[in-house]
């Protein structure tokens, strides 16, 4: 991946001579780079990855499209002393990505430079996906609907939250996950109730339902996915709210295509709760871009200005929480293209039930 | 924990009147509160935990010591309409953690305001364990010294680093662990010489070490500990540089004290390496705090200006990476006294075995 061009474009918009890189994934996708430290210094004519000497092979092994600095000390020092900075006058860095003290830093080493603060530089180029990066997703997408088939068979009353994503996460890691896309949540009866629950001690009991958002990286890329699944019988109560959700997400799925306001998507999926009465429960946006990072590029919410793309992956994730009482919430990948869009898992957007015999 | 005075001398060393605070475990220690987006409002007479509707039961069941404002919208906005900072001058807010962007927008929002960037701020004060967190770290231990003995069960070769990492992290998390400290790193032969390696499909082979870094979170607090085990017999070269490896760490051990500089402890270590001739082996720090965050002040290198003080937790991993052949690393966390120090886990410090007999 390349992306002279934009690149190119970038620092004409923003006036600037050169542009520093240092959020990681942003580095791996624009480098193949995977270490924990990195600049990427990138100007019109010359691209220079800096890391330290940790990872002088792995650096070696996995750069391309770049030259490679490996050393230890400071990145200021050593873009002083490479001069990698020579004739620039603008330097464009990621004003979301560095903190204070580090711009602080590099103002005070180089303090003849005018630093230009830019946000989510670089972030819709890298968010349309390639082939391999699409086929990755569904790969982590795979893993992610067979753990899930997996928690089906494993759940029963008794079983404690945090036992049940133990269980996700070993099933996500068997199955050929690098890592997990984040802890697995499992919230059960009231605590589904939660937006974010963390799975916590509760044991599981019959006649509730228990709210399960996991996923997990392969080749870099995240899943992201979540189902509601009932002990027994569901509820009058839980059945339709299951539905009403359900309907804002398939709305919402068969709103998206290439070129759609994200809040506009948004706006789909909310009134569809708003209109079952229920508009006051949905606290959240309706979901965001997945990629490298879990949490990317564009964001779907009613705040956002983001248009969506072809060939970028975004989640749809509706939820309507009844406090004290329970929560649904259903949550799938899909990739944009020009006319609709691809949903990338095969679990059912069902409300799943598991009974079970007693055997003690 | 209210660290009244901690905060009152923070804010006249700073000349200022209000400390915001975001970064999610120092809000965790100060308040209680454990959800994704939070700030923490501080002054000598008021202490406000902000934090969205997604929040609004968690933060009620969890806050201590705070009042709590959960409202949607941006901090900057929900500061100003609650008069946060009324009649505040200087504003201290952490310059290591709030990035350019944010900070723009805190100062377009309100820029009546003096803005003064701090570092580390309450760091040191908050590195200092209680009973109760030294308890949690004692746990989070000890689950991974039992992770390590099972791992030690499962060693053979032909299994892939990929596929230990997997048991370790289901290991970790079925004995308990609320969540991994960070991703497994298993690195077998020649990738063990690549310091901060993570596991590849490569095949566990006869006659190699496998080097081991794990730890994991319970209620909050992070272990974090490194062994290298030889599949078979190791060679008289593995069992020097683990001699020397371990010596190194001995040492370092021996001289943990309260009121000891981070760098004289460093050089402790890096002198035993260097007198064995492998100095230029050594590539990175000593070690680091270790709790709520599995990377927290102090930092114990050679340009490190930290003094350790008795309470904290730190590791200590010192290593020797021989490019392409292998490399030895072993880590141990250890609680600082004012005459010594406490190692946490109870895993020797050998360098292991693993012996098989052929089964197929």
């Amino acid at each position: 991946m390349l992306m002279q061009d934009e690149i190119a474009e970038l620092l004409q918009e923003h006036n600037a001579a050169a542009l520093l890189i240092s959020q990681l994934p942003k580095v791996r996708q624009l480098c193949g780079f995977t270490g924990s430290r990195a600049l990427l210094v990138l100007r019109p004519d010359q691209r220079v990855l800096l890391t330290d000497r940790r990872y002088q092979v792995q650096a070696a092994r996995e750069v391309r499209y770049a030259a490679v600095v490996t050393e230890n000390g400071s990145f200021t020092d050593i873009v002083r002393r490479h001069e990698l900075l020579e004739g620039a006058d603008g330097v464009l860095f990621e004003g979301d990505h560095l903190t204070v003290s580090v711009l602080a830093a590099w103002k005070q080493a180089l303090p003849d430079y005018r630093w230009i603060a830019g946000t989510n530089l670089l972030g819709p180029a890298l968010a349309r996906k390639d082939q391999d990066a699409f086929k990755a997703m569904r790969r982590a997408q795979r893993i992610a609907d067979e753990a899930f088939k997996q928690a089906l068979r494993q759940m029963r009353p008794g079983m404690r939250e945090r036992e049940l994503a133990a269980a996700i996460a070993c099933a996500l890691l068997r199955h050929g996950a690098e890592r997990l896309s984040f802890d697995p949540i499992v919230a059960s009866g009231p605590n589904s109730a939660l937006p974010h629950a963390r799975p916590t001690d509760r044991r599981l009991k019959h006649g509730e339902v228990v709210l399960l958002d996991f996923g997990c990286v392969w080749r870099g890329y995240a899943s992201d996915m979540t189902r509601v699944v009932a002990l027994g019988e569901p509820s009058d109560r839980v059945r339709n709210v299951h539905e009403v959700v359900h309907r804002a997400q398939s709305q919402a799925m068969d709103a998206v295509q290439a070129g759609i306001a994200a809040r506009t998507l948004d706006a789909v999926a909310r009134s569809a709760i708003a209109n079952a009465g229920l508009g006051e429960y949905f606290v959240h946006g309706l979901g965001h871009g997945v990629g490298l990072q879990v949490h990317e590029w564009p964001r779907i919410s009613k705040i956002s200005n983001d248009i969506v793309p072809a060939g970028v992956t975004i989640t749809l994730e509706p939820g309507v929480y009844l406090p004290d009482a329970f929560g649904v919430r259903i949550e799938d990948t899909v990739m944009v293209t020009d006319h609709g869009c691809e949903r990338l898992g095969t679990t059912q957007r069902k409300l799943f039930r598991v009974n079970w015999r007693e055997t003690s």
